[in-house]
């Protein structure tokens, strides 16, 4: 255990946030330290639109699904796939040449290299004292928030991050147990569903004891839940219309 | 600056490491340090495979391309993106009702939730004193990968994770200016392409020093070049069969 370790394993989502200011320093450090991740074959295939304005956010909000804490904060991070860039390049050096960029290789290269640096960003923030939430809700108008943010074709909005000074202290959500996730030399499919049925009674205690008693479903029935309610069903025209994921 | 960001901005990956064992109770820790990231609705969609035994390491290198460092290392981490679990659980709670695991959404919510993990665990390696590299190699042969692992449907291996002591001390790759990748309220096309020049000019002369004048592509050509080149472009049919990313 050392001072890194102890940070990651506190880490909690914060949802309310002090009105004190974050300064632009203090953005520029954290996606500097977002910079530092790996990246596949160094291609930094992401961006990030710091979003201060009041209206702005509040657009974002109410595409978002009105959540008021992406107003509150006082910055709003979009973390965006991003092969602009790189399709740039190829136009530029090797126009006579056919671009991949649609290839499903590089929308995962991509999704995975925005979310490389956007959770180095994450613990900078919180290494300074700060609170981050993730917010899968700008992908529910995502048409409408890329328009807002003027993105170019090759670049979608994965989540947004809000970064303030923590108004709460939530208490730690209990994960998973280990072996649920962690598997020696092969995967243990068996283990991991008995893992669930653990995690299942850990989860119905926790919510119990937040809620006094009014939620106790099962972490495996509201996963069963989420899995079987379409969920931003336009993602895959939108994709591909941006240039994403087509073959 | 404090000492977390300090060693966030001193991330190199490793390619060499010495004998020395890495205990399961590290890599419980440093998987444990995984889980603690954020995860979309709470859904953990990953699990990782730690791979010991050296003949299924040397297996995985030979899938990757030959890359010695995966039988080097002693723990070879293979991190997969993971609806399994969540599957199991619609069939078992909703069995009557249509799931959409098949689903860009979820595609790419298990996507960013296992890099959230990996990036995790990868910075809690680091603050132990242990390096890792990412190893995108595993997605060459991703078949043969996830034959090997015995991966069920609607788990796919996304990268693998060497990790071990240093046995070297590669310096600090720069990455693009802040500018390129930070935008304030909008996009800003013009300025990410100026600075690509920018770093254009310090990526030569860093690799020109590093190689003694014998390497010294730009980075755009170098990006060029890889997107103008086709890469593993099996993988649509692959993750489709597997269960993802189909609507």
């Amino acid at each position: 255990m050392n001072d890194t370790i102890r940070l990651l394993m506190n880490h909690r989502s914060i949802r309310s946030y002090k009105p004190d200011a974050v300064t632009d320093e203090q953005i520029e450090a954290i996606v500097a330290a977002g910079q530092m991740a790996s990246s596949s074959s160094n291609v930094q295939a992401y961006s990030v639109i710091a979003v201060r304005d009041p209206e702005r956010k509040a657009n974002l909000a109410r595409m978002a699904g009105s959540q008021r804490y992406i107003e509150e904060c006082p910055v709003f991070l979009v973390w965006c796939a991003d092969l602009y860039r790189l399709e740039h390049a190829a136009q530029t050096h090797a126009p006579e040449k056919e671009s991949y960029s649609d290839a499903v290789e590089n929308f995962i290269v991509a999704t995975a290299d925005v979310t490389l640096a956007a959770q180095n960003a994450a613990i900078a923030a919180e290494s300074m004292g700060l609170g981050v939430v993730y917010i899968g809700g700008i992908r529910t108008d995502i048409e409408g928030v890329s328009e807002l943010l003027g993105l170019p074709e090759l670049v979608y909005p994965i989540y947004g991050m809000c970064i303030g000074y923590p108004n709460q202290e939530p208490g730690l959500r209990p994960r998973l147990p280990l072996k649920a996730v962690l598997h020696n030399e092969a995967y243990q499919a068996e283990t991991t569903l008995q893992a669930v049925e653990e995690y299942d009674q850990t989860m119905v205690q926790y919510l119990s004891e937040r809620t006094g008693g009014t939620k106790t479903t099962p972490w495996s029935q509201q996963m069963a839940q989420k899995l079987t309610t379409p969920s931003r069903m336009q993602l895959k025209e939108f994709l591909e219309k941006k240039g994403f994921n087509k073959r």
